[in-house]
């Protein structure tokens, strides 16, 4: 899995920074999501070479424009590709009436495009490999976070101790893999954990943006492997941050330390900062969360698994 | 009166080309309309160093995404000023409904929003300094072109000539340069005329974008100061053109030639042609029509009077 941040920046686009979205890719299927689609996502997308074919889902935190004005732009470049598998568009509140003007503008994308607006925090989304949960944040207007979650995978098949037991290559083997037990032609009975080692846990991003600190946030990042989080404002401005329902760096960063994730990437970054005003966040949030970084558009962060 | 391009591409951003829009800016009292409003509009608009105060008007030529979908962040960058005067969005059928977006994502915009939609061509706006009239052009969906005339202004008073008539300076001046007879003390009638140049004829700034060459565009093009119209392919792409309601760089500079115009910058270019591929363009324009630009986004064009 990676992450790559298409858009790092709040409010309004300056040089350099495209409004907030971040895309998550599994390298295995190569199936990407983007979560907030500010505007222009689609410029970023295509320069960070991703597949328009393996788009899957844009998810929304909240209507608020620098989160959603550049769907519609992303969806007429993937409609250039000759593609007809659906597109899903997730979000909180007023989702569906800001995907109505896409119909009102254009409504030929050769696919589907099924927006699923949703009112109560949860499990949105479930597939065969992962699934997607959200949690109301606190800001001035509907808000989620969302956690993406890896399906467990089975763990490693240990073939030289399956040599040593003399358990044939083939079916047998798989079943063993697979968690079932077998019976073997000398009358033995192999249980799966003599070959396969524990299941390895999925892997854990999660995105939290447009928020106060909150329970909401906490829960959904607790044991992250990469949590990418707002950090609008140096922590000087909180008092500021705090009026306009934003986190500053030092929030996020404490945010990351409290619910042990693996690493932060703090973004959402606002226009009174410029390229140059970066290394003060990175200094910011080090200090509290030392595996941070901040956010570049661009920037890809892989997301190992064990 | 000055001409900027914001965007000069056509369907996608490529780098340095954001989407359609050019604002026209009246030096005299500062007003600024903008034509069309693709995204990354808000960025080419600050960049510029235009006034988020003087702003009126936005009129769109139709309702695709390329045309659009940057209207709600530049309103939104222009709600940061301290501003009460409304704005007007101006344009044909789906306007409103594409419109309605901007309410469900944030309605919070310290300055009324007018949508105006109309349904016929002709006058659309008219004002003390200038009227702004509209023409159905011919592509795939409704589509107008827009010529922004300034009003007359009155001839140049000749003081020299004034003074050798021994007209009193004051109001009797005044009243001849506004087209009014005087009756001096000495019982001569002095004539507006005498001392009054002709009319001056109001600048004309013309708009066509998105559309197979057609009488409409004739008819508003003609006798323009300036005409912005759209060049989307080079001519040896002119049937694939067709097939997509465009015109080529050839049709645009036919256009300005038929119509009379004194300048031409064609934009709205396809995203197939690169920055270094712009001055094919120009060598086929200026073959036809040697007063022609090609657009690059930020290109200024002085549009001066008589």
């Amino acid at each position: 899995m990676e992450a790559i941040i298409l858009g790092s920046g709040g409010m309004m686009p300056v040089p350099r920074r495209h409004l907030s979205s971040v895309a998550v890719r599994f390298k295995e299927s190569g199936e990407i999501l983007v979560f907030d689609a500010g505007e222009g996502t689609q410029l970023s997308f295509r320069r960070a070479g991703l597949s328009v074919l393996r788009l899957s889902r844009i998810c929304i935190t909240h209507t608020h424009a620098d989160h959603v004005t550049g769907i519609f732009g992303l969806l007429m470049y993937i409609a250039q590709a000759p593609r007809d598998t659906p597109l899903a568009v997730h979000g909180p509140a007023n989702l569906a009436r800001f995907m109505d003007a896409f119909y009102a503008i254009e409504s030929r994308t050769p696919f589907p495009v099924d927006v699923q607006e949703f009112s109560e925090e949860g499990l949105i989304i479930e597939t065969k490999n992962y699934r997607v949960e959200s949690r109301f944040l606190r800001h001035s207007r509907p808000c989620v976070g969302y956690a993406l979650t890896e399906r467990d995978r089975p763990g490693r098949f240990d073939a030289a101790k399956a040599e040593m037991l003399t358990i044939p290559e083939g079916p047998e083997r798989a079943r063993l893999h697979r968690g079932e037990s077998i019976l073997l032609s000398d009358g033995r009975t192999i249980q799966p954990e003599d070959v396969v080692g524990p299941a390895r846990p999925g892997r854990k991003f999660v995105y939290i943006t447009d928020s106060l600190p909150c329970k909401g946030a906490y829960q959904l990042a607790e044991g992250a492997d990469l949590l990418v989080a707002e950090g609008m404002f140096l922590h000087d401005l909180k008092n500021h941050a705090r009026k306009k329902w934003h986190s500053t760096a030092t929030q996020a960063a404490k945010l990351a330390k409290r619910a042990g994730v693996k690493r932060l990437v703090v973004t959402h970054i606002s226009p009174r900062y410029m390229y140059k005003d970066l290394p003060l966040f990175e200094e910011e949030v080090q200090a509290i969360f030392p595996s941070s970084l901040v956010a570049r558009d661009g920037l890809t962060i892989d997301i190992p698994g064990e």
